[in-house]
């Protein structure tokens, strides 16, 4: 990834914000994938002390070449042991108050770092840095776009291979190769192939199960580009559909469309979840929406903000979410439709790219 | 994986040795594979709490039914705020004295936490639970020696495809599709393929670098299968090598079986280190063999004991173990045979199955 002069200023913007805000001197972080957003660094491991007006990114020995050419808005810093360089690094650069990204530090290494430093040096970040990541830039958004036509084609490519007798698991291989070939480094997540009962599973994991006359299956599905996720969901039927289930094809993708119909800027995250569990509230289907909305995606698969009944969140523009209404006949039958889409200002974008009319496989 | 009764047994004696020593109640337990160790449930996210005599294991709902099946040795509990569930456990139970996987829990949890129980009821827990699944029981041992297979044959076959011109990332795609149609389920970690000027980098990552003529290819490579890991290297030469290279592969395959010939059952990990570095030192190598002699392996591609010359392991019989001497030319070229060796009561068992004698391919 490269993080072009202008991302970095705009991200250093809102590092600065969160930092005068929390009345801290530096943040030390240590998600990598908040690390690669700040500094463009794309290894697997390293600490970020990012204060108003400089960073230091500390790497170890594998590292520092690949830091050295990644990294313009940092200094770079081998360390041997973490707390030790963290702990010399707050004394010598006279640092009193240090937010930590709690969710990321691990119980363990904060008590080797309290041993140096004392605890009242420090202050744990939680929601503060919620949204950090949440709106995108321009590159950000071409990279999703990439991710979401990989994976897309992908699965539309693997409708062919949709025949009674294979196995979920091999279609969910195929997806995998399929998507590596094309480019994408990996899986955003474990593909979910799920028929017939299977699909009545939120999170079924693909199996032996072979497709036969009747299913419903569920493929929820993304990939990883250059750092970037997608994610979406489609719901083919392999043969016939009973009316209920058109129906509640029909009331799922409803719900689907009225909550993107609702999305922009401005609007409560919740106000979206609501659109779609309105919808199937009229079709007695409510109490089967096991799951809220949809959640934010960007470099992780799921991040903020959050479309649940409870969530604070407001949608800004440059936010990429998902919307992704479901039902679930426990032991059944279920049924998922999911796009991700870019809010703007007066609407939003659908990045991922399967039309989402019901599709029977013949 | 299914935990046999007896395997069961053993786990929960190691355990409830740990819970003595330690002076404590129960053991609050986040890591996924000791929680699959100690309790055969495969899914991504759960929390155990595990007393002397009874265990509690607490997962969301998609994992409910799953966890049903998979656990016979721990209640399933399900839980929608981790914090809660965790706090009313503790005071249903009257536990009093709680150790915390301190590694594996997040500040952020551990202050949701101590704002329901008092702080005082919690023992951090680090070095204790190091060993917990060091060593390996004929199931476990079965399964890495299958990862072993399905990894070696995978580079055996691989090996066939090294040409000119061949790009390093297309070969590394091409060994694990090769793994992941042979059943594994996954990589143990990012295969290295590294030619040349790369191959002196022990982390390298795969890359469009082109194979040529002359070239020393360093392959470290690794499967999952049923979740536990393989891990191999191998350095192939493509075409003709220099006398120097000749002799520091020579040198590096000595300190490599020298390293073997030392392991057994009782024999201190720093030892092992030794033998791999005194061949180095007398061929004047040693400051190019710039990392450990290797690692433990099992679930976790990296786990205890470290064999370095500072480690304070002793060898046990049962556990699994590498032996990855290695010298790096920055710049130059790089070499590097590893091993994954099973320790026995007189000596040990190779597990990965590619020869190591030098493969010059034409």
């Amino acid at each position: 990834m490269n993080v072009s002069k202008n991302a970095a200023a705009a991200r250093s913007e809102t590092l600065h914000k969160i930092i005068c805000q929390s009345d801290i001197d530096a943040v030390l972080f240590f998600n990598i994938n908040n690390i690669r957003y700040l500094t463009g660094f794309t290894g697997s491991e390293a600490m970020l002390i990012a204060g108003k007006n400089e960073a230091l990114l500390f790497v170890d020995g594998r590292y520092i070449t690949q830091a050295g050419k990644q990294v313009k808005n940092a200094a770079v810093i081998e360390f041997k042991d973490k707390a030790v360089i963290i702990a010399d690094t707050i004394k010598k650069n006279g640092l009193k108050k240090i937010g930590l990204e709690a969710a990321a530090i691990s119980l363990q290494f904060y008590h080797q770092l309290i041993k140096k430093i004392p605890a009242k040096f420090f202050r744990t970040l939680g929601d503060e840095l919620k949204l950090l990541r949440a709106v995108k830039d321009e590159n950000e958004i071409k990279l999703m776009k990439k991710a979401a036509v990989i994976s897309s084609a992908a699965v539309l490519s693997l409708a062919d291979k949709i025949k009674a007798g294979v196995m979920e698991r091999d279609l969910a291989l195929e997806f995998e190769f399929n998507v590596r070939r094309a480019g994408a480094e990996q899986l955003s997540f474990a593909t979910i192939i799920a028929a017939g009962e299977n699909s009545a599973l939120p999170h079924a994991q693909p199996s032996g199960r072979k497709i036969k006359k009747g299913d419903l299956i569920v493929i929820d599905f993304g990939v990883k580009y250059q750092g970037y996720c997608s994610d979406e969901t489609c719901t083919f039927a392999f043969g016939g559909l009973t009316d209920k289930q058109r129906n509640a094809y029909q009331a799922v993708k409803e719900a689907h469309d009225l909550a993107i119909a609702g999305v922009q800027a401005g609007v409560s995250a919740a106000a979206i979840d609501l659109h779609a569990r309105d919808v199937l509230r009229k079709n007695k289907l409510d109490r089967y929406f096991v799951h809220s909305t949809g959640h934010g995606v960007g470099m992780d698969v799921h991040e903020p903000p959050r479309l649940a009944e409870n969530s604070p969140d407001v949608l800004d523009k440059g936010m990429v979410i998902t919307i992704e209404p479901g039902v679930y006949f426990a032991g059944q039958w279920g049924i998922r439709i999911e796009d991700m889409v870019l809010v703007k200002n007066n609407g939003c974008e659908i990045l991922s790219k399967l039309d989402k009319e019901l599709t029977v496989i013949e």
